[in-house]
């Protein structure tokens, strides 16, 4: 079994070999600028570990791997042009960068070699099934995007639709990772079905616990500044937790804030994150990211190989989901 | 052998059997949106045809032309942002009717589905070959479009330049139509081939021919308003012809009609057509779509399949470049 740190380089190596050198430039250069940004290259590296879980020629999963963070970053470049993000990673954007037809040109042909890169499967004799399974997930992380976009304009949304909208922007896309790698390779059924729901409750886990540190963060170890949610009034778990929660007063107190436009933000997010506080949401939040946690690893426990060689992947999903707290 | 009427029909039963009822609404209304605006649904017709010179079961290659047509209006959607176009076939445009943000995801979702069908023909056993020649044609289109875009800001694009970009944007999706049909009907390579550059030289004809009615047509059976090329400055074939041939004096009057912001339009279209009459340029445009229509049809007869079948192809490609005059 290979480590995190051998497989995303690995991983970093195909890359490398299969840099975007196609003219013309102005397509081709915005999908390396991105490609290259870096990152931890969580997806790639769950589709190697998941494929190595039951067979040791893990290169052969390479294509599948590429494929999959080629999507990721297709989807940050489309997703960051509406959300009109000026940052990603610590520079700028694509669409930044270059422009907004750039980026949304660069991102369509990511999107075809995706495809490009899971045919290059099929001598592996599971494209058909690559492919539907892959296909269902980008459908998902669209609708995902589109359900966040969706949010943003409702004052009404609910919990579970909550859940449902992570699951898509999410989740799909790590549980799609590891069944991936372990269709191909030819993993039992049962095994990938374990394996997909494992990476659905990770990425859940892994939302909430995203929610729970923009807001109660340490800034050093967290990366971006706290608060931020807060101030761009966005409908986390904790927020929709509060307003289920609360009584008539807070709950008005609280959509006061969300609507309110000129609110200095010092202000905002300290008032905000108190009221959080006092109605005990963090506890409530971390309950329910622990509820899938738990329903994770029974699945992981669940896949038929043997222990040694799940060790890489426990200790890399437990590392992301903060578990090892 | 069905008529184009027939197929045509077949195609948009089955357009609308497989429309996109999905949730959520605001990702999958501007799918339906877009394909419902008509057109004459060219590419899935020239697939159905394609498919239809080598066996009689036209209805299994379906998913094939739809998937053409689902990627030919996904590349409209994305296109329409990047050229801010507020119309297509008379109605407003997909970022216009919903906005930018729907226009991008929405496309994306309509790329995916590309796929999706494509998978629908794996029961044919030519899907990794389907998907290859897809893939192949849909990078080429999004090269063109990249190739269109760069050309607005250079002012030294010269005609081959021009034929190698027109030959990604318009042409290989026609080449493309015409070979996945043949491929879908397991045809024999050779015939193939020359489908796929049949309808390469038949896409470069007709988007000849486009250029030269643009500036020359007839307004009443043009459908669009005549010299909409010479007002947004495009380097059509035209212009680029007259650009190399014109003496200094006359290239300088072009080149300044072309990069003055503050003309006055009516008078720029009447000064710009007349340079284009003096140097003669209509004829040689037309001498240029002539020598691609021959190519196309010098392929289209060596198609090793009896005439009486290839009759409605012949008609619906020369009716397309104007051949019937």
């Amino acid at each position: 079994m290979q480590t995190v740190v051998q497989l995303r380089q690995l991983y970093e190596d195909y890359l490398i070999a299969n840099r975007f050198e196609q003219r013309p430039a102005g397509l081709y250069e915005p999908v390396n600028y991105i490609m290259e940004l870096g990152g931890k290259r969580l997806r790639p590296v769950l589709t190697l570990m998941s494929y190595e879980l039951f067979r040791p020629d893990v290169e052969r999963a390479l294509p599948a791997a590429h494929a999959v963070e080629l999507f990721h970053n297709f989807s940050l470049v489309h997703d960051d042009i509406m959300d009109q993000a000026p940052l990603r990673r610590g520079h700028p954007t694509v669409h930044e960068h270059f422009n907004v037809s750039s980026a949304i040109l660069s991102g369509d042909v990511m999107l075809i070699y995706v495809y490009e890169f899971l045919l290059r499967m099929s001598d592996m004799g599971c494209l058909p099934q690559l492919l539907e399974v892959f296909n269902r997930v980008a459908v998902e992380v669209c609708e995902g995007q589109q359900y966040d976009m969706d949010f943003e304009v409702r004052q009404d949304v609910k919990i579970p639709e909550y859940m449902e909208m992570i699951a898509r922007k999410t989740a799909a896309l790590i549980s799609g990772s590891l069944e991936l790698g372990a269709l191909a390779a030819e993993a039992p059924e049962a095994d990938v079905q374990h394996l997909a729901a494992f990476g659905r409750h990770i990425g859940l886990a892994f939302q909430l616990q995203d929610d729970i540190l923009d807001t109660f963060g340490d800034p050093e170890k967290f990366g971006k500044k706290i608060g931020g949610d807060i101030i761009q009034n966005k409908k986390t778990y904790l927020i929709l937790k509060a307003l289920e929660i609360a009584d008539p007063h807070t709950r008005a107190e609280l959509l006061e804030h969300m609507t309110a436009e000129t609110e200095e933000n010092a202000g905002k997010v300290e008032a905000v994150t108190a009221i959080l506080q006092h109605l005990g949401i963090p506890a409530l939040a971390e309950a329910e990211k622990r509820r899938h946690q738990q329903l994770a690893f029974d699945h992981f426990n669940a896949v038929q190989t043997p222990e040694e060689k799940k060790i890489q992947l426990r200790q890399l999903t437990e590392k992301l989901i903060g578990r090892e707290k």
